[in-house]
C-alpha cells in the first residue's frame, strides 16, 4: 500500500494509469464481460465493485476535456434510454471525484464491445450487477 | 464467474488450489506483508479481506490431516501467546468450513517468513488488520 | 483435486472456464479433430470422452440465454439432419446438467471449424466416437 | 491419435519417452500427489489411471536392466511391507507389459519424493487410488 | 528410442504427428528446400533421405481418406507429368506402408509451396535428390 | 502523468512502491553506482537528481518504523564519519517529507552494495555528486 | 555514465540511436503524449524536457538532408501557423547543434500521431509544456 | 573460429546461411542502412566492409542459377545507370568467388527497401562507401 | 546446405562450433545417452551415427593441443581397458581427419557423465552401438 | 554510426559501456577465447582486431583510479614476465587513449578466466594474436 492512494489501485493498475497518455482509454468491466478476451491486457478486480473502482481511479487520472464523450457506458439492449442505477452511480461519482466532470455518454452494446477493444487496459472488477461497464478517456495535466 | 464457486477465486487462484497437492502449502497474508518479494508466486486480490479469502479457499481446498498444523498464524512480536481478533475469526472460519477443522498452530515471525518462501503461491489480499495472514497445508480428496 | 469439482477440470482448464466472460465459447472436440492448429489455446484430455467432459464443463459454467445457439455440433457430411448417438447423448447431458437447458444447433462441417477457430479455448478430449465435437457459449452469473 | 500407440500418450508424454535416454526416470504419480511442486516438468493425465498410464508407457519405452530397481514404489505409511492393491496391479502389469520385467522396489514415503524430484517428468494422472505412484528407470534399446 | 517406434521420428516429430489431427498436413522436404522461412514449425533430419522419412511417419500416421489428394509433390519445372525416380519411390513407400495408400497427386512448384507454408510442421531432411518433396494430409483413427 | 503524484515517479517506480511490502527496501543511488548489475531490477531515473527522487519516494511510501535503520548511506571511504553534503540534504528531506522522519544510519561501502544487492528495487538516478546514495526501507500503512 | 557523451543519453537510448540507419525517424513526446500505446519501442526519460533532449540527442545524431522535412512538430489545434514557444526553442536547437541545420515542418495533430507510430522509437520526456512533441529522421555519417 | 571457414563468418551468419535454402535472399549493407528496421533478423559486422563480407559469404553459399537476378545492388539516386566503384568491386568478387559467376542487377533505391524487407537476413557491416549494397539468392547444392 | 561443408553441420551445430572457443568441449553421444538432461544444449542428429558425426565435425573444429587428453570416450564397464570397435573407429577417424590428432584416453563411465555435464553442447546421434560416446576439446587456430 | 563515435561502438557495445557503473569489468578477449561459454553476456566483434576495440571503448569509457589494476592481461603460460607484443600494443593505448592511464596488471591464465567470468559483459573479437586479451574496470565521471 502507499500513502494517500487508495489500496484497490494495485501495481498493475497503477502502471497503467501512469503508462497511459492523453487519449488512451481504460475500460471498468463487471465480473460478467468478457475481459480476458477482448484484447487489451487485463487488470483483475475481483470482488471489487465497478463503483468502488471508478472513484479510485478518477481520484488519479485526469478526465479528457477535448472529446466530446470522456464517459461511455453500454446502452440496455432494447431499451437505449435507460439509466441502470449503477450508471446513475457512476454518474454520481465522475462529478464528486472526477477533476473535469463530465456527463456519461452510451454506446450500443457492440460499440462498447469494439471500443472497449482498443482501449489501453480493461479492469476486469467482481461488479455483479449488470451494465457495470464504463470507459474512460484519460485527460492531460496542465503545465 | 462459475455457478457455486465463490467470485473472488480468481482464474489464476483457482489454477494454484486446483494444482496443488497434497502437502503444498498456500499463504494468504495481509495488504502490508512483502509478497511479491517472498519467493512463490503472487495471487493477488487487492482489496478482499484475508478472512473472505479464507473462507473461499476453504470452501474447495481440503485441509491436511497428516500434519500436526494444517494451519499456522503469525505470532504477535513480543506476545506469542496473544490471538489477535482476526486469528480468533480466522478459526472460527476453519471450524464452520473446513472439511476437517484443526486449530490453528503459530509460528515466529521470522519462521512464518521463512515458512511463506517455501509455499506453492502467496495470496496478497487487501486485509488492513495486522497480523492478517495464515499459511494453510492441503489435504487430500478421499478415493 | 479440489471439493465438490469434477476432477477432469484440470489447472488449466478451470483457469480458462473461469477467465471466460458472457459470449465467449469454448469448443469440446474429439480425438481426431485438429486442435492444435484450430488457433485458440489448446487443453488436452487425452483419454476422456466428450460426454464426461461435457457434464463437467456444464457443472460449473452457465450456458448463455442471450443467443439462439448457445450450443452447437457439426452436422453429418452429406446428412445435415442426421442425430449421431453422440448428439443425442450430448443433448440428454444438457437437459439434465445445464442451467439454462437449450436445444442443440448445428453448423455445417466446415462452418464449424471456422466457429471453433473463434473459441476462448479448444479442450481436445480422448473421445473416439465421430462427430463427437460440441461449442458451448458460457452465459451470466445473475447478480 | 496415431497407429499402434494408446491414445493416453498424448504429445507432451510421447515427446518426454522418446527424450529420455538410459537412466532417466519418470514418475507415474496419483491424484492427490503434489507433482505440479515437485521440480521435473509435470505432463498432466487427468481422469486417467495410474494402472492405465503404467500400461501405455511400459508398451513402448524399454525398462533399465543396470539397475537393481527400475520399478520403485512408495512404502506405506507405517507399514513398510504392505503391498496395497494398486502395486500388486503395477507388478501385474509390469509382468505382462515390460520388455524386460523386473520386481517392484520400495522407497520409504520422503525418500520417493526425493526421487521424484530427480525424475525426467511427472505425469500427474487422475488416479484416486492412495499410494498409486510409481518410478520407472529407462533402459536402453539394443543395437 | 522407443520400442518399435523408427529412431528417426525424434521428439519433436513424434509431438508434431500426434499434435496434429484430421486434415492437418505435414511437409517432408529435400534439403535445398527453403524450410526454416516457409512458415511451419521446422523439424530437422539433416543427413536422413526423404524416402526414410516418409516410410517412419507413415508408420505410425494415418493418411486422410477424405480428401482427393492425401499426398502430393511438386512438378518439374517445364515437365509437369513427369516422374522424377524419387517420386516413383514415394508411390512405392505409400504402397507398401500406409494404412489407406493412396495415388500421389502433384502441384506446380509455387502452388506447393504455398501449400507447404499451411502445413503443421515442414520436416527437412538431407534429402539430396532434386524434387524430393512430398505434402501429406492426416487422416482418422476409426473408433 | 497522475494527478498529485510526483511526475519522477514513473510506471516502473510506481509499481516497484506499490508492489513492495513492509520490511522491502528500495536503493536510490547515484549516476556512477553500478546499479545494472548490483542484481535486483533497475529502474532508471537519468538526469534526476538522488535529491529529487527521494523526496517523490517519501511522499507516496511509509517508512519503516520496525527496524532501527530504515533509511542507510554509504560511509566516505576513510572518512565513515564524515556527513556529506548530500548526505544532509537527505536528512533534511527525510524530516521535511516522511510520515515517520528517521535518522541516516551508515554503512561501510562494500556492506551498502551487499544491502543494495537484496534491494526489492535499485534507481539508477543521474545524481553526479559523489555519496548520492541511500537505501530506505518500507514500513506499513497503519490499519 | 561515459565520456563526452550527455549523461541523460541512457544504455536504451543510446541503443536505439545506434541501431538507427538511414530515414529512421525518432519522437520527443511530451509528458501527456500517448507514448506507450504509440506502438514503437518507448524510452523513457521521466522529469526531463523536450528541449534538453532534442539537445542531447541531436548532439550525437546527424539529421537527414536527404528528405525536405527531418524534424517535424505538430501543430497548434484550431492555429496551424502558431509557433509555440517550445518549438521555437526547438528550432534554435537545431541551428545550435545540428550538423544539418534544417527548417521544422509541422504535421497535422493526427498526421503527427500517424508518423510517430512508424518511428524507431518514441522518447517519453517529462515535459510539460504543450505541443512539446517533434519527430526527427537520422541521416548519413559521411565515409 | 573453424578450420577453412573465413573467421567473419560469426555463429549467427553461419546459422543463417546455412538454414537458407533455394531462393532465399540474405542483404548484405552498409553501415548507414537501416537494417535493424528492416524486418528481418539483422546479422551485425560492425567494422567489416561490405566486400569482404560479400568475398566469405559466396565462399560457402552457393548463388542461385534458377532466378535471372540473384545478385542485386541499389541504383544510385538519379543516376541508375551509374556503377559506383564499390559495385564494381563486388562484380569481381562474384566473378572470382561465387561458384556460379551472375551478373549484378539493379533496383531502383525503394524496390531495394522492400526487397530487403523479404530477405531471410540482413548483414549490418560496417562498409561507409554509399551504395554498398547487395542482395543475394541462395542457389542449391546438387545432388 | 553450404559448399565444402559436410551436410549433417546443421544450422544449429554449426553455431555451436563456431561459437565454441579454446578449451570448449563438444560431446558426440549414442542413441541411448540421456542427452537431453545432461545438462548443456542438446543438438538432435537422429539416425546418423556418431563416427559420421565425428568425422565431419573434425572436418572443421580443431582439436586441442594444450591438454593431455583432448578426446576421451566412455570405459567399458566393468573391463576399463576394452576397446570397443567403435573406439577404434574413433581413433582411425581422428588419425585421418583431426588437424592434431591425439590418442583416445578413457573415463570411468560417471566420470564420462559428468565430463559430459559440462560440455558447450551435446550432439544426440542415432548411433545404435554400444559406448558411442566422445568427448572433444576445441583447439585454436593458430595467427 | 553516430557523431563522433568509434563506428565500432555497436549498439550491444554501447548499451553496456553506458550501462556499467563504478567498479564494473569489461573483458576484450581474442578470436580463440571461450567467451561464449564465460559466463557474461557475450557481444560479438567478429573480425577487428583486440587493439582497436580497446582504442575505441577508452575513447568513451573512464578507467578506475580506485583499484591498483584497473587494466589485467593474462600471464604467458610458462613466462609469466613475458610481455607479448600485443600487451604492449595495450599499454601504448591506454597511454594515448585512457582518461587515467594506469599500469597494465597481469593475472595467471585461470586466474585471468575467472576474472572474466565475473565481468558486466565480454567483448568477443577477431584477434588472432595469442594473448589478445585484457580486462578493463570502469572509473567514475567527476561532478
Amino acid at each position: 500500500m502507499l500513502r494517500n492512494l487508495p489500496p484497490i489501485l494495485s501495481p498493475s493498475l497503477l502502471y497503467a494509469l501512469r503508462a497511459m497518455g492523453h487519449g488512451d482509454e481504460i475500460a471498468i468491466v463487471d465480473a460478467n464481460f468478457p475481459a480476458e478476451s477482448s484484447g487489451p491486457d487485463c487488470v483483475r478486480l475481483d470482488g471489487i465493485s465497478a463503483t468502488d473502482t471508478l472513484k479510485a481511479i478518477l481520484s488519479v487520472m485526469p478526465l479528457d476535456t477535448f472529446v466530446a464523450a470522456p464517459a461511455r457506458t453500454m446502452q440496455v439492449v432494447g431499451d437505449p434510454d435507460a439509466v441502470p442505477e449503477i450508471v446513475a452511480e457512476f454518474q454520481t461519482i465522475i462529478d464528486d471525484t472526477a477533476d473535469k466532470p463530465a456527463r456519461i455518454s452510451t454506446l450500443e452494446r457492440h460499440a462498447f464491445y469494439e471500443a472497449a477493444s482498443h482501449a489501453f487496459a480493461v479492469v476486469q472488477t467482481g461488479e455483479t450487477r449488470l451494465y457495470g461497464n464504463i470507459i474512460l478517456t484519460k485527460g492531460i495535466i496542465e503545465p
